[in-house]
């Protein structure tokens, strides 16, 4: 724990409120579409956008630029405002827009808050199932304001782990997957972001994912070490906004570490 | 349509009736485990079987055999009883077994009904997410009593397609599948049945899926079709009792047999 950053928890718990603000408003506008007609547009990157995505993007982004102004923000669709300030808001309005495209309630709104670039509080908000996921530094995760706690399987033969599609793992990240996903007990696909949350709950023990930005996942970490698990690059190191676009999640610290050392074997 | 096995309405409708009480049966035995603890045994087949699975599929056997003694019955944990009879009702008390035990919402209870091996009725109950899917022969098909209709996608380059995961495609299968997933805009994985139900109300565009059983498969082919939908086997005839471990369904006829000639090509 750097001591410089420790904020007093009654500001934790401040920002702790302002961040489920944030993801009750995304929600508002994910719920307006979700299930009825919308236009997918192509990004450049050929991942599907919506209107869905662009307006809860919007209504996060408002609400930060009227409470706290000197707060940057990343967002996956209106990009980048004061990244070098000491606390960013990290937004993905809709991960799993997939998902999202096709009725399957898996998306989530993620919402990270960074300070000096490590996040120190999450929110996953599951607008379709009605579940808010929070967690942050000396806040206990919760779900729909129940704590909820990761469970402590070290065993990889045992292990049940999530990643989103084996599509994701490109060139050699493919090899390194297929280690893991030979020794493990069962490999799930298709949670999107919904799979760190089956982690933080003790539900199942991992994810191993790549090809992610850091809004895919730095709201996830908050919510998983704050449920008591382990949250990581495939280099063993800890998520930041700086982190490269490949992660390991556990709810034991040693399989994550067992993990990792798999992935690099 | 088969003249002989052509049924009055009101016969169709009271066995609708008792499809939807079998499946409100089967939920509260599941959901009185789910996200519990619960003990997670390993089959011969090495897929996993919980408490809830067997004590679901013994409550509506139950019922099937106050109130249609006649009946036959075929269901993944019980095995087959009478199923020479001309109604059969096929089970699979819990499909996404994996997704239960890892606490994601997605598995269903699957209840078809056979007349002379054909099914003219299916129920995909989702207990987790509070949704039930009906549709048969004569009924429109519906989601918790409202109407749903497939969209009709017959372009191959535009279409959304699930698949449970792209481990279930062994051997040749493999290489038929990657010809379909090649051409689509999408393949996602991790719906389980949902993917299904997806298809039936019009959100994706198929469903492409290998290693399965009859009961994995038989009351979604009576929702889909029911939704104006397709529902074959890779060789592009009906699904009965006797049809083998794969199938294709779509939104748009013309769509599934694309996709059938597109994996026997």
């Amino acid at each position: 724990m750097n001591v410089k950053s420790a904020l007093p928890q009654s500001h934790i718990d401040a920002l702790a409120s302002l961040g489920l603000e944030l993801a009750a408003a995304g929600r508002v506008q994910i719920l307006k579409h979700y299930r009825r007609e919308f236009t997918i547009e192509d990004k450049p990157d050929l991942t599907p956008v919506t209107i869905a995505d662009r307006n809860a993007e919007a209504a996060i982004r408002k609400i930060i630029s009227q409470k706290q102004p000197n707060h940057g923000v990343m967002g996956e669709e209106y990009g980048n405002d004061r990244t070098d300030a000491e606390f960013v808001w990290v937004l993905d309005p809709i991960d799993g827009t997939k998902s999202f495209m096709t009725g399957k309630p898996l998306f989530g709104c993620l919402i990270a808050l960074c300070q000096w670039g490590r996040p120190i509080l999450g929110v996953m908000d599951m607008p379709a199932l009605d579940e808010v996921w929070l967690g942050g530094q000396g806040l206990p995760a919760t779900l729909n304001g129940r704590p909820v706690r990761v469970r402590n399987c070290s065993a990889l033969d045992q292990a049940v782990v999530y990643a989103t599609t084996p599509d994701m793992f490109l060139g050699p990240d493919q090899l390194a997957f297929a280690r893991v996903k030979n020794r493990v007990k069962y490999i799930l696909y298709g949670a999107d972001c919904y799979g760190y949350a089956t982690v933080a709950a003790g539900w199942a023990d991992a994810v191993v994912e790549a090809s992610l930005k850091p809004y895919d996942y730095l709201a996830c970490a908050a919510v998983v070490t704050a449920a008591g698990g382990y949250a990581a690059d495939w280099n063993g190191k800890p998520l930041t906004l700086a982190s490269a676009d490949k992660v390991v999640m556990s709810g034991s610290v040693e399989m994550g570490q067992i993990i990792v050392k798999t992935l690099q074997s």
